[in-house]
């Protein structure tokens, strides 16, 4: 088992480097390319994916009562794959064959479980294209970003949260020997340190990031001793089962009980969450998905530590700048990329109604709009090329909200459908652009998820910051931005941020957008609004997995 | 405000380096004795104490309505100290003074936050002598152990709360540089990490260790950014209360607003802590008392992140013994301490019903018993010498369950009141010892608080070890020892305390005393069973304290 540690040192030391200093890294590389990945690997993965088609996934869920297909490509095509089905009566099988492999995993240490896990994230890294197919046609995510979103950078993350266990871990000497000065000879006493997993761990998985949001906290929770019970979200299985199967593979083969990570998939609207999330064996929850539910864990599954990933209501506040049309650039990018489909896209974009100065003169509330949608405009104007960055919208929920947000204010840019050239079933679509005014927070003050972004009119910056720090304050926000030349807007933009708990990008003009955080470098959320409770990835986000207990005797 | 954290800095190195190695450290040393303190030192303690008695306690509550006397001195002295009262009506006052000042305390930065603290438990340390005696007349202990487990003890698990919060914000850089390789030149961002608080904290402190139980969860809180309420038990405020006021001296003293550490004193019954600790405001609880309540908080608090000390059933197993008289004396030291009133206190000790193997040869169940009876016998049997080991009951709930216990079983020692020849109306009593059958899991297997312990019968050690798992999994524990000469029965009692999720203390009869905890060395608590959620202290107990908040732009 070190064996495996071992072989992996340099790429675990490398990512406890740069957890320390947060500056730029990456364990795996994050372009597709074939000379970068060899001539096959895209053909292999894309076929090794299409293999899993119309079958029945053999993931091995002790407990499961028969199979179940809840899949609907995106893209439109036929997926069928039928997994085993989870059902409230299986559970007590399920949790038990969990817990089996406890003891045997604590006694492998910290050093023999990132071993493995490290392991697990090679393979799983040698499966990326397979995984990329497997994101793109449940997520709806197009191909490269699948690829990078969904394979090279939820590796980054997923190691990011496995260096932050392992030092957390490593805090704790394993032995110690304490003297204490007494008259005579000091009393002496030898003292051993375990760490102990919590017990079972569940991960909810999303339907938009199935690995990304995932990953980090199943091997945050699997290194730090614990079992996993991974439950995908009914529409975004496959990528989670190759997951658990590359888990479950690598256990076997280290001398481990492969239930350890299972697969459970329930039917949609089994409501199979619930009964899961508060059983007690189950210590530890990561989840990704809507407030409601998110806060109904953080309320009922007491009995565990919850890590949730909410909505929020995401926002730009755009004062001035030295450079308009790059500002309209990146924004346009921002909603664009997934179809504004990403927990960190930006929903409220604040503009002064009197406008803003420029590089190109003063521009009217109304000419920032049009920059913004004339850069959407040169961005998706040809169906081909925007397809690749619009991906397919992720289920039917979405496009009904879609429909109903161009009554809620100006539409200053319609959503408009496009056919997609290779997947003629897919469902694509344009963000929509509305204004708004400022005083309908009922409208922009909650999350609208999906391509919908509103262009509030503010009565001016102080005003937009007000209402920025306001709307955060309540409703939670992954992602914010600010563009001024005003080091002093700059200044309370920053303040804002701080008071309100969400990371703050600043003119952003170049090819950084506010909706990618870097893995080793930007946290993703932070855990002090009502978005998250919990970020990827601080000592906060580990340190709670596992428990040390301790023995002494007398030397 | 550095120059606080100069002046504390090798004490606070000195910390970081033993919470490392986790060997024997102490700062504040635990003899009262006047070669180390001074000849005037006790005096003036005692008279500083003293003249609080009878007095209002100028504790500066805001939103407080009126005065309110809560205490009853166990050592039957008339402590009439008279509170400010914090009443549900006053708590918008209460929690907006607290968070005033949270943005100049976040901007203090790690080291300005670590200085002032660390100045605080200076100044704590130089009023050791004043804080012993209204800990001994609060909580009935005697006077040296309040001097230790109340004052110096306390200061140093304080430290090493403190040390873990530094270190734990201090893994964050406050700026990094992102180069991210590109086509020509790298893209470049400046990065900001900033450390906030939570928002307000809430400490609920305990009848029995007001200090020794609320300075970590306290000062943890307050160095991390938070403001910090404090609401101690009715029966133990002047303690906090004399805390309460340091923070606020030198926080003043510092620049910082004194609101940041406020005294919440209630009328008993008054059941204030249900509203403040579900305010919206409060974001950390840190409580220690009873497990209907620690529960209550943890499922109801939900807004919170909840730190739990609550009951448990702490137990020793005696399998054999080379040394029985030691065994015997070291186990009746711990039973006597503070008449068996603290959290860490053995209740079930289990001895084989076919006796023991000792190095003064075999040794009969009912043996076993009277040996332990009669160290007990022996350390107890004078008077004056036995009350500064016993203390004072601490509250009449204790009295009132000791008077029942004797009906559990087979009385192998019975209790006997204790006149105090100083305080003559201190309610002293000495250790109850039951002879109880294995099966009566329904007495032993929850907490009977008080100088009440079981000697319970089992068919033999297997057995023992299979029902130590058992109610330490179901009821919790806080520590847990083994008698062994057999190394096999050694190994399964530690994986059996593993297992549990308790430390465990093996063949103690020398002068460390299972009932205790070395700060800087072993752990207090685990959070690995129900006895409690938390530890003193490890990451985990100051990780989710605060957020780190970032913002970026291009260089």
């Amino acid at each position: 088992m070190t064996d495996l540690l071992a072989a992996h040192r340099d790429r675990l030391d490398a990512a406890l480097t740069a957890i320390r200093t947060r500056g730029y890294h990456s364990a795996f590389p994050e372009s597709p390319s074939p000379r970068v990945y060899g001539e096959n690997a895209a053909a292999d993965g894309q076929a090794a994916f299409e293999a899993h088609l119309g079958q029945e996934y053999a993931a091995g869920t002790p407990g499961a009562r028969g199979t179940v297909v809840t899949e609907e490509s995106p893209f439109g095509i036929e997926l069928n794959v039928a997994y085993p089905r989870t059902v409230e009566d299986g559970l007590d099988e399920l949790l038990t064959a969990a817990r089996a492999g406890l003891t045997g995993w604590r006694d492998a240490g910290i050093d023999g479980r990132t071993g493995v896990v490290l392991e697990i994230l090679d393979r799983l890294h040698k499966r990326v294209f397979e995984l990329a197919n497997a994101v793109q046609h449940t997520s709806g995510q197009a191909f490269v970003m699948a690829f990078q979103a969904g394979g090279a950078h939820a590796l980054d993350r997923a190691l990011e949260a496995v260096a932050y266990a392992h030092e957390e871990m490593s805090r704790y000497p394993a032995e110690a020997l304490w003297e204490k000065p007494a008259k005579g000879e000091p009393i002496r006493m030898q003292k051993t340190f375990t760490v102990t997993g919590r017990g079972v761990a569940l991960v909810i998985g999303c339907n938009t990031f199935p690995t990304w949001n995932s990953w980090p906290g199943l091997f945050a929770s699997l290194v730090t001793g614990n079992a996993v019970v991974v439950k995908p979200h009914p529409l975004a299985v496959l990528p989670l089962a190759i997951t658990v199967d590359v888990c479950r593979e690598v256990l076997t083969e280290a001398g481990f009980d492969p239930n350890l990570v299972t697969l459970a998939v329930e039917r949609a609207g089994d409501g199979l969450a619930k009964p899961l999330a508060t059983r007690p064996e189950v210590k530890l929850i990561d989840f990704t998905g809507g407030t409601e539910f998110g806060d109904w864990l953080e309320q009922n599954a007491t009995q565990a530590t919850v890590f949730t990933e909410k909505a929020g209501v995401n926002a730009v506040i755009i004062d001035s700048t030295d450079a308009f049309k790059a500002l309209c650039g990146n924004l346009a990018f921002t909603l664009a990329l997934y179809s504004g489909q990403m927990c960190t896209t930006t929903q409220n974009i604040f503009v002064p109604a009197g406008g803003i100065e420029t590089d190109e003169g003063h521009k009217t509330f109304e000419e920032v709009g049009a920059g913004i949608a004339g850069a959407l405009g040169k961005l998706l104007g040809d169906d081909a090329r925007a397809v690749e960055i619009l991906g397919g919208i992720v289920n039917q929920a979405v496009v009904n909200r879609l429909e109903l947000a161009a009554q809620y204010g100006e539409v200053v840019l319609e959503s408009r459908a496009i056919t997609h050239p290779a997947f003629p079933n897919a469902v694509v679509r344009t963000p929509l652009l509305v204004a708004i005014d400022a005083q309908e927070t009922d409208v922009y003050g909650s999350e609208c998820f999906g391509p919908v972004s509103f262009l509030v009119k503010t009565a001016d910056t102080a005003e937009a910051i007000e209402i920025f720090g306001r709307t955060v304050t309540a409703g939670g926000a992954m992602t914010a931005g600010i563009y001024s030349t005003d080091a002093k807007v700059l200044d309370q933009a920053r303040e804002a941020a701080l008071d309100a708990g969400v990371a703050l990008s600043e003119n952003l003009t170049g090819p950084v957008f506010v909706n990618q955080s870097a893995a080793f470098s930007d946290f993703h959320g932070t855990g002090a609004n009502p978005a998250a409770n919990a970020t990827y990835t601080d000592g906060a986000y580990v340190a709670s997995r596992f428990r040390v207990i301790q023995s002494r005797r007398h030397v």
